[in-house]
């Protein structure tokens, strides 16, 4: 594939309006072939008619049509996968053997939510039949199911490249939900989000669907952002990235004559509490564990394990030296954007003057924007008196914070704002603790894990990727696992129609054989 | 029950420390005893802090213990069903046989959503069992169960003083769901109010519950409702009433540090279509049944049908004489308030100077704040040219619209905003024109109905109340229907939890018999 750099627009490909910027290799410092186009609020408002024209025909595509164009959507990030794995390599850094295993798993995420679709469960059918006996008045008959909400718009994120960018489980699950697609491209890879765009419209004209399913913007600053969430067509945007971006967009999208949902995944902490028993059985291989999933992605990662927590006490100083050890042997790597290596920069200062104790260190930086793994010890005390010791440093460092007792240990859980995920290591002997634990955790993250790593996350039925605020927008969503596709849904209910009148799903015989709530009973008859 | 007017902030009666209050009776111009506390933004962090305290107990009780909780509400509410409509008659005006009639549907609102615990698939408890051979990497053991959001702030609403008030349908899902309540009573009906908060505060004594699971507050003005809305502890706000007043809540919400989840219910205008065949055969029948749904309650619903259109032709004369003398047979009856009197005044004045023509009247008022049932009569092209003929009157009118022919009457149907009900009456023949109409009215509204009237309302598992800006604030929610309580959930993830852990809900023998999905299969093995 020629990279051409222009927007691609439904069918067309649209040449720059408003300038053009190269993609940056971040290990090297060089500027990358070809040039980009940029657009501004004229290519988004062509982009998001077109995503209108196509809602009416998309949204009511059957099963079969949608799951099909979604598997040929991973049958086409299949087939560019080398390509876009060396391309994304030389945007990122990073290497091109980690980008062949995202572009497979964001393949398999599109699979899945064809399954998804098939599946059919995320209808929600629900029939009440008509009671013409009932006392004191009769019941009609009621039907409800889940309806798409119209376009989306999703901004691709800096940090995942494919897997939450162009190709993410964003829009899977808003092309499974049948909302057509705007993306907003990062800046930091243009290169492969072209890649991906491609690949996707290339499914889209291969499935004879309507060229206004997906179209790929791109903008500088933020006029591209405020044009699109502001756009009278757009019924719901999705975001990740700082929680700085995340809220700007969020605001502005409650302040328009009519808001529309938007969900942002911003920014979390992860914490990782290390029981007594865990600590002293355990500690060692906790500290090497925690270290290790820290470094993944050089530290830019949402789940990252940033601040790990214990009691002093048998073990402490095992899971301190294991942590050290395995952060002592990290090369610096390039991180993702200068302005993210600045930040990173900005943030190990902040921790520094906020009064945490530099405990260990990678390797030095040789390049510009490499980035140092770092680790610091600070005191619960100092925790809980210091807000900026409890927010996240985007990149690879870790916080390990020595605790005093259990009453503590409650009073930092408490002290943490909305996080994606917390996690505790507990043995049988620590079950009272980690019993008077679990209930703080759940107050405050959208999963909690035991004994295992926030890192990686699954992507299934049960799993989430979400959080009270500000680790999202919206907690009662999430933007991974297969519920994901509930942000772009709203019920609609048909009352007292004649069964050819029904959308296929909610008519008598069922003949999607699908799972439906009928008089308040699950059933697939 | 005497009432004492003060405000119930948990177990304990606060009195006034903002001034006073009385009822009015519309009918009369009386101001009622006794004098009701007003209280401002103590108040609300005194109730906000104990629903705050009250939210671990309360949310982690069990689906028996919360389900008695809620039917005791309703046996509660019965027992005082006939004072509670005596007084709400005083406040409104309305005749108190209506309201008997209207607290024990609200009984029963309680007592489905008592069901809907014991039922437990509002938790849509998820298991993805570990998978430890899967290639390339092992999968653990993932469970999701929804929880319990956190406080919730219910403004109780002026035209149903207890369906949608302080015993409504927003009250019952969120206690339902596990949710503290804060509800700010509306002024208008302070006694009924009163009646129905103690109903609900004996229950949660009886209960044995934590005294700040319920909470009655009242203020005056704005400051009152920005104190709720801006309160830290406040988790989620329902609200029902107007564009303007729900707007203002949404938007203060939004501005937050931590932007909350709002659900506001406002305004729709129901539009009522009816098909050419269906015109013919009965348009007698669909006048008169539309005029006499628009006076219910002196035409004070969401769900007025407010808006009738039909192609001039056969049958159309008809419709409009049989509305026609359906209005003219009606009294003028006193309306809920003198604000919304004046309101009702304004809005007819403003579409008479819309250019609508006065084709049919009820009895002239007689009473100070007496609504006249009122019949307008315009054109296709009047209401696509101006925006005020497709706004609500919140009170006893009707808009008639007489169309060209059929493209005319889809370019009407396309004009209007987001709506709750859209209705068509349609014959066989009339199937080809139905067909055509349904995909434009289902991306408007959230209820489409064939061949019956928008009023009344059921409330079932398939039923809902909600649709596009500005009918809600966020149509992929509904504020009435069993569905009402996932507005207050949000989903948690246990990931590799030991089974002694786990919630209830998710335990591996399945010990509460819930329908839960299994590895993507719905089973309650």
């Amino acid at each position: 594939m020629t990279l051409t750099g222009e927007l691609l627009i439904g069918a067309a490909c649209v040449p720059a309006t408003a300038g053009t910027m190269r993609a940056l290799n971040p290990a090297t410092g060089e500027l990358l072939d070809p040039e980009f186009a940029v657009g501004g609020p004229a290519e988004v408002d062509r982009a998001l008619r077109l995503a209108d024209e196509a809602f009416d025909s998309y949204s009511h595509t059957g099963p079969t049509e949608r799951a099909a164009f979604l598997d040929l959507i991973a049958d086409r990030l299949e087939a560019v996968k080398n390509e876009l794995a060396a391309r994304t390599s030389l945007e990122t850094g990073l290497p091109a053997a980690q980008f062949e295993g995202e572009t497979l798993r964001a393949a398999e995420h599109f699979r899945k939510f064809a399954t998804v679709v098939r599946q059919g469960r995320f209808l929600q059918a629900t029939i009440d039949p008509a009671q013409p006996e009932r006392q004191p008045a009769p019941r009609m008959d009621h039907r409800m199911q889940k309806v798409a909400l119209g376009p989306v718009v999703i901004f691709g994120a800096s940090n995942f490249p494919i897997s939450y960018s162009v190709a993410g489980g964003d829009t899977a699950s808003a092309l499974a939900a049948g909302c057509p697609v705007v993306l907003k491209a990062h800046n930091a890879h243009p290169g492969a989000s072209e890649i991906q765009g491609r690949a996707i419209r290339q499914a889209v004209t291969e499935a004879g669907l309507h060229e206004g399913v997906f179209s790929l913007v791109r903008g500088a600053g933020n006029e591209i952002g405020e044009a699109l969430v502001e756009h009278p067509l757009v019924r719901a945007v999705t975001f990740t990235g700082s929680e700085g971006g995340g809220m700007a967009l969020f605001r502005r999208a409650q302040q328009r004559p009519d808001p529309i949902p938007v969900f942002t995944e911003m920014t979390s902490v992860n914490p990782t509490f290390v029981l007594p028993a865990a600590l002293a059985a355990r500690g060692a291989e906790i500290g090497t564990g925690v270290a290790q999933r820290a470094q993944y992605n050089v530290g830019q990662a949402c789940l990252k394990p940033a601040i790990l927590l214990a009691i002093d006490g048998p073990g402490f100083t095992e899971l301190r030296d294991a942590a050290t050890a395995e952060v002592a042997k990290t090369a610096a790597r390039t991180m993702l954007t200068p302005g993210i290596h600045d930040s990173y920069t900005r943030n190990v200062r902040r921790i520094e003057e906020g009064g945490a104790t530099r405990i260990g260190a990678g390797a030095d930086p040789i390049r510009t924007w490499d980035g140092q793994s770092l680790l610091y010890e600070v005191t619960g005390g100092q925790v809980l008196a210091e807000p900026a010791l409890r927010q996240e440093v985007f990149g690879p460092s870790i916080l390990l914070v020595r605790l005093t007792d259990m009453e503590q240990l409650h009073h930092v859980a408490r002290a943490f704002r909305g996080q994606l995920s917390a996690t505790m290591h507990a043995e049988a002997a620590d079950r009272a603790a980690a019993e008077q634990l679990l209930p703080i955790l759940e107050r405050r993250t959208g999963r909690i894990v035991i004994n295992a790593f926030s890192m990686p996350q699954e992507v299934s039925n049960a799993s989430v990727h979400t959080g009270p605020f500000p680790a999202t927008s919206d907690s009662r969503f999430t933007s991974v696992g297969m519920s994901a596709i509930e942000r772009f849904l709203r019920p609609v209910t048909y009352q007292g129609f004649p069964d050819e009148l029904l959308p296929e799903p909610l008519r008598e015989a069922n003949p999607l054989r699908l799972w439906r709530l009928v008089d308040g009973e699950p059933t697939r008859n």
